[in-house]
């Protein structure tokens, strides 16, 4: 057996999310089929970093997989994409040692929050970015946002649902850039709780206009409560941008 | 009565054209059906600057209509946006004198077409740009496209089926732009003969792999022969950016 760990990037709009379900169109599900087709029927469990929502896209999800077939690199990654949806591409295929797990093999992650801060609607971002076209204090969310690097409990800032026991995680690095029409948030930590990018966006949305001020993010944080903080931000502007592996 | 023209945008995915067509998703269509809820059913006619293919996206397409109905310009702007669908997005919309015809009173049209030269797939713009991943001669073809400037009979340049029989037409602008990751195609011109712009395009493309000679183009010009010209570039890297008007 061969250990495969595959970079891959998809686009969230047409997806229930990437965890299979029956009857419902997902990432996991696209990428079983396509392995199954290459091995004959044979059902092949893939593992992901984790799971992304409907509509939650992905520049470089990472997944592993065993197979009993012995091919070249090149030949995975193109039998892969010939057999995947066009709303999938596997962008890298490593052979990778049995010890090796997408997820708990993780030394962190990066994600990335698309902001379409100009004022005019746009039909080619509408899936891609959230529209958000009222006056922010960049400087202010610059501020708050120096708050939530460290580590923190965020119970405040993932969904009520969340079933994870243990919210301490980790934020390397929490930082937005302007570039044309957008603003992009980046996120940079050791896990990420259910919804907690978007939360995190939203709060800083809400920072950006005046409604919280940068100073209250500690008492938020402190507040150990999600209806202290700002509203879950839209899945269609979050990517999963990167996992970060230790070599 | 009262005309209006309409600057509009639309993500040309998932219509079957700009032109209505029974049975079948259309920009027209949309834009009518959005009119007929406005007006109590009565249906409404829309002219449009011209027609685009399946999958030919719009930045500026200008339509025109007629209406009983006196609402101030914003408020045309916002009861459309609210009835149309997420892919068409009405960007202005002006009071204009009855003399005005989207089509009749064009003096000039801007296409633009959008390659993308970076190696690897990318999920996000598989269906706003045409993937061409192979070298190109940027010097060959920006010379090859100075031949295209200027008043020719473009029959070489426009699909067999084109039922117009006058096949002169002026290109004021022909060029590209290298940003990022794609190459982006712009041509102005006072008009366009059918697929002309993804016949030039695929034409460009042959002559940046050394299949064409730049000094080959004004045979293939005079040749009047659709044979003679490159292959047409799919639809889906094909913008019509702006209609130009005479004020």
């Amino acid at each position: 057996m061969q250990r495969l760990k595959c970079t891959i990037a998809y686009d969230g709009t047409n997806f229930a999310g990437y965890q299979i379900q029956p009857n419902k169109r997902t990432v996991q599900g696209e990428l079983e089929r396509a392995l199954a087709t290459m091995h004959k029927g044979q059902s092949i469990r893939v593992f992901a970093s984790g799971r992304t929502d409907a509509g939650v896209h992905a520049h470089g999800q990472v997944v592993h997989f065993d197979s009993p077939m012995t091919i070249p690199g090149a030949g995975w990654l193109k039998a892969l994409n010939a057999l995947l949806p066009d709303d999938i591409v596997v962008k890298e295929v490593e052979k990778v040692d049995s010890s090796f797990h997408a997820r708990f093999s993780a030394a962190s992650k990066e994600y990335r929050y698309k902001v379409r801060i100009a004022k005019e609607k746009d039909v080619f971002s509408r899936n891609y970015a959230f529209h958000f076209p009222y006056p922010l204090n960049y400087d202010a969310m610059k501020e708050a946002l120096q708050f939530v690097v460290g580590t923190h409990d965020f119970t405040s800032f993932c969904s009520a649902k969340t079933e994870t026991e243990d919210k301490v995680r980790t934020i390397y690095e929490a930082d937005f850039v302007i570039s044309d029409s957008e603003l992009i948030f980046k996120f940079v930590g050791n896990g990420f709780l259910y919804n907690m990018v978007r939360i995190l966006v939203g709060t800083m949305l809400d920072v950006g206009q005046g409604k919280i001020h940068p100073a209250d993010i500690p008492a938020i944080i402190k507040g150990k409560d999600r209806r202290l903080a700002g509203k879950t931000a839209p899945s269609h502007g979050l990517y999963l941008w990167k996992v970060y592996y230790d070599n």
